[in-house]
C-alpha cells in the first residue's frame, strides 16, 4: 500500500484497508458491545464526568472489533486516541475502518509489511505539533521500545552527532526501528525526547511487555510510569487462559478445517497460554503433549492427565504443534523436517520467534504453497513431504481467526481502561513513579463484578461477623496479594 | 445466477460460482486427501479394477472439499459422475469448480434460491438421451424425492391426463418440485419411469433421508433399492457426534466470535447429533441445559451433568440455542420474542423448519439486519432487541463453517462408495429388492480399521481360542447386531 | 464356616455372616430406597394387585444393599423369594442379614469358597418338597448353568446310569458343579427335570450371562424362556457405563488410596464397561490408554483422545491396568512379571480369567502379602518387586467397594422386576418360547421415565403434528429398534 | 479412653488405638513410601549428613499414613519426634500403631473428644524435663495457639496472679484450651514461656492456620517465626485442588455409596479446595453450583460453566452440599430444614463450623441415626425428614476415607521438611524473625522436580541463550515471585 496518510471528512488521519467496510464494522461492534460488559458500564459510569477530557491517547494493540469497543469507551470517556495494531496480521479491517470513520485516527491492515507495521506506529505516535501523547495503550510494548530507543538515539546524537547505524544489527525489524529514528532525528533531534517528557504512562497488555518494562525498571532505563495489566488476575488468568481456549481451536479450524479429534497434539509450554490450549485441544478429542521448562507447570500438566515429555521425542508423531512459551527458538527447522506430512504448526505465544522461520524461509529447495493467505504449506525438497505453517508463524489466533473473544476482552480492557484513567487521574499526585505497578486488587475485583451480571452470576454476602472472622473487609478485596486463584 | 448450463473444454456440463477457484479448491481437496484415509485406501483397493465401469452416478450431498474427495473416489473407480448439493448454503465454491474443471459434472453454489437449488438437482439427474442415472448417492432423500414424486404424477397423468397442480401446496419448497416435474411431464411424459428402471439403487447419507426411504418401504412405495448409511455405526455414531462436536461450535464461533465459556447454551434433543454439539459447549464451558421428548436420551444427558428442562423453562434465560432434533416447530415466533437480546439461534438438526423461519419472517415488522452472510440480527418491534439467527435456519455448520472436517466424513464417505460398490456389483443378483438394507457389520468394521492407522492405533488381535471363548471369528465381526456402542 | 442352613424364628432358611449387622443393613436399605425410584415406583404400581402371589423366585446376583430393595420389591409384589450371591466376594454382609430377617431366604456372604459358593447357589434353588423356582433372576447364568447342566447329568444317567465325574474337567469351579449335580443325582434322579419343567423363564442380567443364553439358543438347549435384561438400553448403557465410571475410582480408592491424577492407565477393552473407566481414570487426571480388538470401538476411544495400544507396548511403563474384556486371557503372568512396581492390577469385566490369577499363584516362589481383604501384594522372586492385585481378579467393584450405586442399579433392577412381571404374566400365554428377548422399547423407555423425576428432569411432549412428522406415537417409542442411544 | 501414656519395650511413650495393627500400618506405609519420592529423595539426599541430630519435633497433623511417611523422613534425618493429629477423626488407627511402634511418640486415635484431642496436643508437647520442642510442624495452628495462649496466660498470672477462666467463654473447645493451661500453670508458671524460647519455628500446613499466623504477626504478638508451607506453589495449589479432586468424592462414595452422576451440588467456596471439589462432582457427573463472594473466584466458576448462585437460591433443589470456604455459618439450621429429604451435607474446608453443628444438634426434637460411624442422618421433627451429615461437620474427606492421596502429599510434606530444614539450618543465623515467611522459589521448584520422575515426565532444557532470552538462569528459578500459575 501506498503509504499516505487520508483524512476523513471531519479531517481526522487515517489508513485503513477498506474504508466502505465501516459499516460491517459497525455492525458487529454493536454485536461485541453486549458481550462486553465491562466496558459498557465504564462508559455508564465514568462517561458523564468526561475524566479524560484533554487527554490524547496513543495505542499500540490489535485493531479488532473488541479493540474498537475499547477504543469508544476511551472516547467515551473524553480522550482523543491515536492507534496502530502491534501485529502485522492481527487488524480486522472492518473494525479498522469504522474506527478510523467515526472515533479515532487509525493506522493498521491486515497483512501489513514488518515497514508498513512502523510506520503505521511513527503515525500512531505523531500527534503533530502541539505534541503528543499523554497516554500510551501498549501491547508488546513496540511503542515504548521505540520511545526508548528514539531517547537513547537522541542522547547519543546529542553527545556525538552520530545517527543510529541500521547496518549494526542483524535483525530485520529492528533495523526498521532505528531507520525510522535516524529519520526522525533528521527532522526534529528532541522528538523523542519531547514525547517522554509529556508521557503520564504506558499501560501494557502482555506478558512479553511486561517483561520488557521489568526489565528497564530493574536497568533504571524506564522513561515513564508502568502499570502492568497483564497481571491482574482478570486479565493473565482470564484473556491467557480462557481466551486461549476459545481462540486456538478457533484458529486451527478456520484455518485448515482439521479433525482434532484423534490427533496428537503438542503444546510448548504449559503457563496459561498453554494452559487454555492444551484444555481446549483436550476436549476437542486430541491427545495433548505437553513441554515444559518449568517442573511446576509440568507437574501440574501431569495432573491433568497431559504427557510431558521434550519435543525431540515426539517431532515424528504428532500431528498438531503450538507454541505457548514467550520465549524463542521452540521448533526449528530440524524438527520440521522431521514432522510427519502435513503435520500444522503454529504460534499462540508471542514473537513469531518461538519458531524458527528464518530457518525455514532459506532452507535451500524448500518450496511455499500458500493455501490461502495465512495458511502455507512448506515443503522440504529432501522428502517431498510438506507441513502447515499458520499465520506465518505469528500469532494465529489473530492471524487466522479474530483473536479472543469479547466477552473475556472486556475483562481485559477493563483493566486497561481503569489503568489509564488511574495514570491519568494520578498524573500530577506524583503516585506513579518511573516504575512498574500492577492495580490494587479491590479494582481486579471490581473488574470481574462487572461481568457477572451478564452470565446470570449471583454473589454470596458476607455477614460483618464473617468478614472479621476472616479478617478482610465485608466489601473486600477479599485475598491477599499473593494469592494464587 | 442465470440458469445456463457452462461446458468445459472437454465438454462436461457445470454450473458453479466462481471457476477461478479451481485451483485453490484442488489444493484444500489434496490437503483434505491426507484425513481420508478410507477413501484414499479405497482408490487403492478398487481402483486398479475399475468396478464402477459405466456406472453413471448422480449425487445430492453437500458440495464440500470433502464431498469432492469421495467424488474423485467414485471417478478413480470408473464411475461417470453428476452432482449437486443437498442443500443451498452448503456448498464451497472452490470445492465445486476443481471438481467441475477436473472429475465431473457439478451444478451447485453457495447460496442457491429454492428455485436455483431444484434446478440444479434435476441437471445432476439429466444424464441426457443415453439415460441414467445408474446409482444415487443422496442425502436427505430430495433426488429420491423428486423421482418418486415424478413417478407419481407420471402415472396420476397416464391415466387423467391431469399435470401435477403446484398451488395445490402451501410448502412454497413443494410448488417448485411440482413444476419442475409438470414441465418435464410436458417434454417427456415418461421421463422419471424410465429413470427409476434404470436406478439400480440409493445409499443415503442422513436420518432425515433413511426415516422417508422406511417410509416409502412400509407404505410399499420404494420404487428400488436403498442402502441406509445413515446407521452404519462408523456413520451415525461418529459423522453425527463427532462432527457436530466439532463443527458446532467452529459455526458458532466463525458466525459470532461468541464467547461459548460462562453461557446458557440450551440443546433441543440429545440423540448424536444433541450429544456432540452439547459436549462441545460444555467443554468450552457453557452450562448446557438439553431439552428431550425420549425418556432414555434425558436420563443420559442428566448422567452428564446436563439439565433437561423444556425450552419454556428457559427460554428467556438462554443465550445460545441449537436444535438438533431432526423433527419441526422446535423453536417457534413466540418463543424467540422472548429470548434475551442477541441470543443466538440456530439448527444442526436436518431442515430449516426446525425454527419457525416463516413466523419470523412474516412477523409484523420485524427487522432483518444481515451482519455478514448467514449472519442475520432479527430486530422484534415489540422490544427494540434483536436475536442473531444463523445460515436463515438451515444447517449452521454448513452455512457458517465448512461442516464436518474431512477425517470423520472419510468414515462416512467411505461407507457410502462401499454401499455404491455393493449395490452396483449386485446389481443382477437379485440380492436387493426394493428395500431399505444396512451394510453388514464387517463392512462396517472394516471402515473403521482403514482410519486407525493414520491416528497411530494398534488393535490388539484375539487368539483363537479367546475368539472361541466369546463365540466370534478371530477376524470379526466381533459385535452382534443389536451392539448399540 | 460351617454350612449348616439356619431358620429365623418365622421358619425362613438363612445362612449368612452376622445377624446382628441386620439393623445396620435396614438403615442402608431406607438410604437405597431413595435413590431407587424405579423399584419404589413399580411397588406403588404394582404392589396393591400382587401379582406375584404364587410365584417363588430364585436369585443369584451380588447380595448387596441395592439388591435388597430389589429382594423387597419383589415379595411386595407377593413373590416368595430365596437368594445367593452370584459372586464370592460380592455380598454386603449387612444386607444379606437384613433380608434374611426380614424378607427372604438368602445364602450368601463376603469371601465365600467357591465350595461354599456353589453349596449357596444350591440352597436357593431348594425349594423343597413343594417345588420350585417358577422364576429365575440370573447375574452370569450360574444357576441357570447348573439347572442346564443338572438336566444334561440325568439324561445320562438315565441312559447310561453313569453319574459325572469331576475328575473329566481341570476346571476347579466346574468340578464343583458336576459333585453337586452328581450328590444331587443320588437323592433325586429327576431333580433338575422337575425344575425345568416348572420354571416360567429366567432373566438375566449381564453380558456374560446373555452371551451363554445365546449360545444355548443357537444350539437348541436352551430349556426355557429367556429374557435379555441386559441388552435393555436401560441396562446395558447405563449400568455398566456410568455404573463402572463410579465403582471403578471408587475401588482403586478404596482398596489402594492411590492417586489416579498423573498416573497411566491401561484400560483393556472399549465396550460400555471400559468407555466408563476410562472416563473415570480420565477425569481423575490419569493418562488412559486403551486395548481393543474390535476397530470400531477403537475408533471411538481415539476420537476422546485416549491412545489404543496393545499390553505389550506399555505393560512396562503403566501404573494401573483395568480389564473390561469379558473374555479370557487379557493379563497374562508374563505381562505381569514386566510391570512396574506396585503396579494396580484389577478386573471389572466378568469373570477372575480376565486376569491370569492360576498362572500368578503357582509361579515358583511368588509371595503373596495380603496387605488387607481384597488387595495383595505379590512378589515375584526375579525382581523381589511386586504388583498389587484387587479382588483375587475378581470384579473389583464388587470386592473392594460396594458395587454400582443405587440409582443405576434403580435402573437395571426396575427392568428385572418388569421382565419377571413379563414372564409371569405370559406364562400360559405361549407368547415366550424357548428363546432369548429382549424388553419392548416402550417399557425401556418408562424404565428411563421413572428415573428423571428424582433427578428434576423434565421432559418435552411431541404434539401430534410433531410426532406424525418423524412418524412415531406422541406416547412413544420414540426410536426405531436398531437405535443405539 | 483412659487418657493414660503407655511406653513401648523401648520407653517411647504413646497412646493409640491398637497396637495390634501396626503390622497392617506398616504394609500401608511401604506402599505410600512408592507414592512419595518427594520424601523418598529427602531421605536419600539430607539422610547420611543427619541434619536433624538434636532437634526434637513436635507435630500436630493428621495422623494417617502418608504423614508417618513424613514422620519417619524427620527420623531419618536424625529429629526425635512427638505426634499428634489435628483432627479428633483423622487418624488412621493403623499408622498411629506402627509409628508409635517403630519411630515416634504418637498421642493420636480416630474418634477422640474434644477433651482427648487436647490432651493429645498437650502430650506431643510435653518433652519432658529436657524440654522442647525445638520445631513445631502445625496443620491449622493449634499447637502455636496453645503455646500464644499459655504464654498470655502466664503473662497475666504472672502479674495478677489470675488463672484463666473457662467460664468466660462460650466455645466448647476454649474452654478445654484454658482448663489445660489453667493446670499447666499450677504445675510450672513458666511452662509455656520456656517452650517459647526454645521454639526454633513452626511451619504451618494450611490456609486457616497461615491466616491466624498472619493475623499474629500484624498484631506484633508472633513468638516465633513461622514459615508458611501453605502458599508454596506445589502445597495450595496442588494438595488443596488435586487432594480434595481426588478425596471429596472418595470421602462421598465410602460414606454414603451415593451415585454423583445426574445429582445436583453445591460447592460453597470456589478457591483451590472449592476448584477441587467442584471439579471432581462435574466430572462425576453432577450438576455444580458454585457460592462465592469474591467476584474474582466467581468468574473464574463461570468460565468452567458452573452457575453461581446464593445458597437460598438452590437450598431445597440440591442434593448435594459441599462447604469449602474457610469461613464460618455457611451452612445453617435454617438452610438444612429447607433441604430435600437425605441430602447431603459435608464440610472439606477447614472447622466444623462452616456447618451450624450447634445449630442442628440442639434444634428441639432433632433425631440423630448414626447409619455408620461418620456418618448420620438427622431427622427433623418438624417434616420428618431428614439430611446426612458426613464426619460430624468436619473434614469429610479425612473423616469418611483417607484425606490426599499419598503422590499430592508427598508435595506439601517434602514442603515440611523443606522448612524443618530451613528454620533448623538457620536458627542461629537470625535469617528468620518473628514473621512469617514462604519458602523461595527454587525451592518450590526442587520439590515439583522430585516428583516428575515418578510420572514419568521429561522435563525440556532451557539453553542459556533461550534463558537471557526471557532473563531466568538456566536452571531456574523460572517464574516472579507474583507468577499464578
Amino acid at each position: 500500500m501506498a503509504l499516505l496518510v487520508e483524512k476523513t471528512t471531519s479531517g481526522r488521519e487515517y489508513k485503513v484497508k477498506d474504508m466502505s467496510q465501516a459499516d460491517f464494522g459497525r455492525l458487529e461492534i454493536e454485536l461485541a458491545e453486549v458481550e462486553m460488559p465491562g466496558l459498557m458500564a465504564s462508559r455508564s459510569e465514568f462517561g458523564p464526568s468526561q475524566p479524560f477530557k484533554g487527554a490524547k491517547i496513543t495505542g499500540s494493540l490489535h485493531m479488532t472489533i473488541q479493540t474498537a469497543v475499547l477504543i469508544e469507551t476511551l472516547t467515551a470517556l473524553g480522550a482523543e486516541v491515536r492507534w496502530c495494531s502491534c501485529n502485522i496480521f492481527s487488524t480486522q479491517d472492518h473494525a479498522a475502518a469504522a474506527i478510523a470513520r467515526d472515533s479515532a485516527a487509525v493506522f493498521a491492515w491486515k497483512g501489513e509489511t514488518l515497514q508498513e507495521y512502523w510506520w503505521c506506529t511513527e503515525r500512531a505516535l505523531d500527534w503533530g505539533p502541539g505534541g503528543g501523547p499523554d497516554l500510551i495503550v501498549d501491547d508488546g510494548g513496540d511503542t515504548t521500545l521505540l520511545i526508548h530507543e528514539g531517547v537513547k538515539a537522541e542522547e547519543i546524537y546529542e553527545k556525538s552527532g552520530q545517527f543510529p547505524d541500521p547496518d549494526s544489527t542483524d535483525n530485520a525489524e529492528f533495523k526498521i526501528v532505528l531507520s525510522i529514528i535516524k529519520e526522525g532525528l533528521k527532522t526534529d533531534p528532541k522528538r523523542y525526547h519531547k514525547m517522554k517528557d509529556r508521557v503520564v504512562g504506558v499501560s501494557e497488555e502482555t506478558t512479553t511487555g511486561v517483561k520488557r518494562l521489568y526489565q528497564m525498571q530493574a536497568n533504571g532505563t524506564l522513561l515513564f510510569p508502568a502499570i502492568n495489566v497483564n497481571d491482574s488476575v482478570t486479565k493473565s488468568k482470564f484473556d491467557n487462559l480462557y481466551g486461549c481456549r476459545h481462540s486456538l481451536p478457533d484458529g486451527l479450524m478456520r484455518a485448515t478445517d482439521v479433525m482434532i479429534a484423534g490427533k496428537v497434539a503438542v503444546v510448548a509450554g504449559y503457563g496459561d497460554v498453554g494452559k487454555g490450549c492444551a484444555a481446549a485441544l483436550k476436549q476437542a478429542g486430541a491427545r495433548v503433549i505437553v513441554t515444559e521448562i518449568d517442573p511446576i507447570c509440568a507437574l501440574q500438566a501431569t495432573m491433568e492427565g497431559l504427557q510431558v515429555l521434550t519435543l525431540e521425542d515426539v517431532v515424528s508423531e504428532a500431528d498438531i504443534f503450538v507454541t505457548t512459551t514467550g520465549n524463542k527458538d521452540i521448533i526449528m527447522l530440524d524438527h520440521m523436517k522431521k514432522m510427519k506430512n502435513n503435520a500444522i504448526v503454529c504460534n499462540i505465544g508471542h514473537f513469531d520467534n518461538e519458531i524458527d522461520m528464518l530457518g525455514l524461509e532459506t532452507h535451500p529447495g524448500v518450496k511455499r504453497i500458500t493455501i490461502k493467505p495465512q495458511t502455507d504449506r512448506w515443503v522440504f525438497p529432501e522428502t517431498n513431504t510438506g507441513i502447515i505453517i499458520l499465520a506465518e508463524g505469528r500469532l494465529m489466533n489473530l492471524g487466522c481467526a479474530t483473536g479472543h473473544p469479547s466477552f473475556v476482552m472486556s475483562c481485559s480492557f477493563t483493566n486497561q481502561v481503569i489503568a489509564q484513567l488511574e495514570l491519568w487521574n494520578e498524573k500530577s499526585s506524583g503516585k506513579y513513579e518511573k516504575k512498574v505497578y500492577v492495580l490494587p486488587k479491590h479494582l481486579d475485583e471490581k473488574v470481574a463484578a462487572l461481568h457477572l451480571e451478564k452470565l446470570g452470576a449471583k454473589l454470596t454476602k458476607l455477614s460483618k461477623d464473617q468478614a472479621d472472622y476472616i479478617s478482610v473487609p465485608v466489601e473486600g478485596p477479599y485475598k491477599p496479594f499473593h494469592y494464587r486463584y
